[in-house]
C-alpha cells in the first residue's frame, strides 16, 4: 500500500511551528468577551496606527490589478538614503527573511542564532533543510562573541525581541568581520531605540539589515517589510523573490503614504517611548528596553500569568515559545496610556498579590 | 580573501526568475504614455473588479493589527463545501504553492511539469533544490499519460495557462492513481470553465486543488489564494506556512466580502465568457479557450508583436517566458468590450497586414 506521507520532507518533524501573539477575535470567541473590551498587548503593534494619509491612499489603489512595487521601493530609498538597488521589499520582514534564507541555506548548512530571540529565524533555517546553532546570551543579554566562521547565516536582532536590549556597534563589527557567512541584523524595533546600525551595510559585503513598517509606522496588518543589502545580495534576492515580492496593491499604496508623513510616525514613537519609560519605572525590577515592549520576569509560571491576564481581557505574550526564555517570562507591548493602565492594574493584581 | 558569494546556493544559477505581465506604470514610464490610455491585457486580470461590498469592508479592517485569517477560511469553507480543516490559504496561489512545495520537495527529488504552463511550478521546484522534469503536451494539448511514479509532485493546470484547454476527469484520475507522489491541480481559471475537478480531493489522499481570488473575484492586487487538500496535507501546511499565512488584514476583509456576493462574481464571469467567445470567433484560427484569455499563434516573432502592441498602448503577453511555448505565441486577456476592441484593432493592424 502507498503511504503518501512518506513524501513529506523529514525536516518537518523537527519544525516547531511559528506561534504568533493571540488575536482579538480568537480571544473574544474563546473567553466570551466583547472584542472592544480586549486590550491587545501581545504582538508589539502600534496602537496609534498609521498616518491619516494612509486610508485615502489605500482607497485609491486598484484591487483588480496585480501589484507594482516600484513606488514603495523609491519611497524607501528616499527615506533610508540607500539606492533603490540596495533596497529589498517583502511581505513583512518575515517575507524578506524567507527569500534571503533561500539564497544561502540548504541541507548541510548551519545558521547561528543567539537566544532568546524571534523564533522565525530558527523556523526558516529548518525549512531550508539547514541546522540552527544556538548561543545563549549572557546575563547582560549581550551577544556572545563567538566564532561564527562555520555559519552560513547569523541572525541578530536589535533591539532584541523579546529582551529589548541593543547590540553595540563594535560587537556587530567584530561579528561581521569574524565570519565568512552572511549576517542578518533585524532592526524591526529600531525606531524606538537610540540609534540604527544600518549605515554599516555600506561598509560590509556580508551584512543585511532588515526593517518593517509594522511597528513605528503602525502597519502590521499590511505586511510591509524591507531590507538594506549590498548590491550583490540584492540582485540575487530579486531573482528568487516571490511574484510582486508578496506585496499587495493596497499595502504598496499604504507604505508610500506612510513614508510621506514621517511627522506622524515620530509623534507616535515619542508617545510610546514616553509610556515605556513610565511603565519601566512603575514596575519594580523591570529592565530597561529599547523596543516598544517590556520583558518581565514573573514569579508564577508565565503560562499562568498569561492565562489570568486573558481572563481580564488583557493579551500579553507568554515567552515560553521563545527558545531559552524559560518558563517565567512575559513580554508586554507598550500601548496607549489607557491600555497600559489596564495592563498595570491586571499585572499588580496577578503578579504582586501575596 | 573571503568570497562571500561562495555562500550562495548553487541552485540559484539554474533559476530563471519569474516574469510577470508588465505593469501600467512601468509601460507608461517606458513609452511615455498616459497611464489611463493603456489597455492592460497581459496578466489575466478581471476588468470588472470585485463586488462593491469589498471597498467598505477593507475600509473597516484595522491596519495596525496583525491579520487573523479565520474569517476568510470560514467563508471559503462555506463557498466550496469543504471543511475548514481542508481549506488552506496563502498569499495568492503562488504563496499556497510555495508552502506546499516546501512540504514535499528537497534536493534529489523531482517534480513533473507538462509544458507549456505557468512558469512558477518550475521556479518553486528549483528553489527547493529539486529537479523539474518536463513533458510536452501533444498537439491537442492533452496532458500526456505518463508514469509519474518517480515524481514527488506533479503540477497540472486546468484551464491551462497559457493554452486555455482543460483536463478531463478521467485523465486526472489516471494520473493521480498512477503516482505515489502528490498531484497539484491549479484551478486559477476554473470559474471561466464548464466544470471543476475539486470534488476529487475527497476521493484521493494525494490530490490538492489550488484556487485564487485573483481572477473571477477580481482581487489580483490583494494576493488571496487558497487550496482544497486532504486533512493530512492541510495539517502539515499549517505547520510550515508563513506567519498569518502571508495575508493582510485588508485582503482578509476583502476576501470575505467578495465571497459574500457571488452574484457579482457570476455576472462578471458571464460577461467575460461572452466576450471570449466573440473574440474567438472574430480572430481567424483562434483556438477555443476555457480561461479568461486566448492563446494565439503569430506569424512574426511574439516579441515583435508584443513590442508593436505596446507602442499602441496595448499590453499583451509575449509567451516566450513559458518553457516550450516557442517564439510565436501570445496570450491576451479577455477584457471589457471596449478593451477587446482596442486589442482587435491593434492585432489586425500588426498581425494581419500583408
Amino acid at each position: 500500500m502507498v503511504r503518501y506521507s512518506d513524501n513529506l520532507r523529514p525536516v518537518l518533524q523537527s519544525l516547531k511551528p511559528y506561534v504568533a501573539g493571540r488575536g482579538i477575535q480568537e480571544i473574544a470567541r474563546a473567553y466570551g468577551l466583547e472584542p472592544q473590551s480586549i486590550v491587545k498587548l501581545g504582538s508589539n503593534e502600534n496602537p496609534y496606527g498609521p498616518s491619516p494619509s494612509v486610508r485615502p491612499a489605500m482607497a485609491r489603489a486598484p484591487v483588480e490589478l496585480y501589484p507594482e512595487a516600484e513606488d514603495f521601493i523609491s519611497a524607501l530609498a528616499e527615506y533610508t538614503g540607500f539606492s533603490e538597488e540596495e533596497v529589498l521589499v517583502g511581505s513583512g520582514m518575515d517575507g524578506v527573511m524567507d527569500t534571503l534564507t533561500r539564497l544561502f541555506l540548504g541541507p548541510g548548512d548551519t545558521s547561528l542564532i543567539p537566544t532568546p530571540t524571534f523564533s522565525y529565524y530558527e523556523i526558516l533555517t529548518r525549512l531550508c533543510g539547514a541546522d540552527p546553532t544556538f548561543v545563549r546570551r549572557g546575563p547582560e543579554f549581550q551577544v556572545l562573541e563567538r566564532s561564527a566562521r562555520g555559519a552560513k547565516m547569523t541572525f541578530l536582532c536589535s533591539p532584541n525581541n523579546p529582551t529589548g536590549n541593543v547590540l553595540e556597534e563594535e560587537d556587530l563589527r567584530r561579528l561581521v568581520e569574524s565570519t565568512e557567512g552572511i549576517v542578518f541584523l533585524d532592526e524591526a524595533y529600531v525606531d524606538f531605540a537610540r540609534r540604527s546600525l544600518a549605515g554599516l551595510v555600506r561598509e560590509y559585503e556580508n551584512l543585511v539589515v532588515g526593517r518593517t513598517m509594522s511597528k513605528a509606522f503602525g502597519l502590521a496588518g499590511l505586511r510591509l517589510g524591507y531590507a538594506l543589502a549590498p548590491p550583490w545580495i540584492a540582485e540575487q534576492y530579486r531573482r528568487a523573490a516571490p511574484p510582486f515580492f508578496g506585496l499587495t496593491t493596497t499595502s504598496v499604496a499604504a507604505g508610500v503614504a506612510a513614508l510621506g508623513d514621517l511627522e506622524h510616525m515620530r509623534r507616535s514613537v515619542a508617545r510610546i517611548v514616553s509610556e515605556r519609560e513610565r511603565l519601566t519605572s512603575e514596575i519594580p525590577g523591570a529592565r530597561p528596553s529599547q523596543g516598544n515592549f517590556l520583558y518581565l520576569e514573573t514569579a508564577s509560571p508565565s503560562s499562568e500569568v498569561a492565562e489570568a491576564m486573558l481572563g481580564k481581557g488583557v493579551i500579553i505574550r507568554d515567552c515560553r515559545s521563545f527558545r531559552d526564555a524559560g518558563l517565567h517570562r512575559i513580554r508586554v507591548t507598550v500601548g496607549t496610556p489607557q491600555q497600559n493602565d489596564r495592563f498595570l492594574e491586571a499585572y499588580r493584581e496577578i503578579c504582586t498579590s501575596p
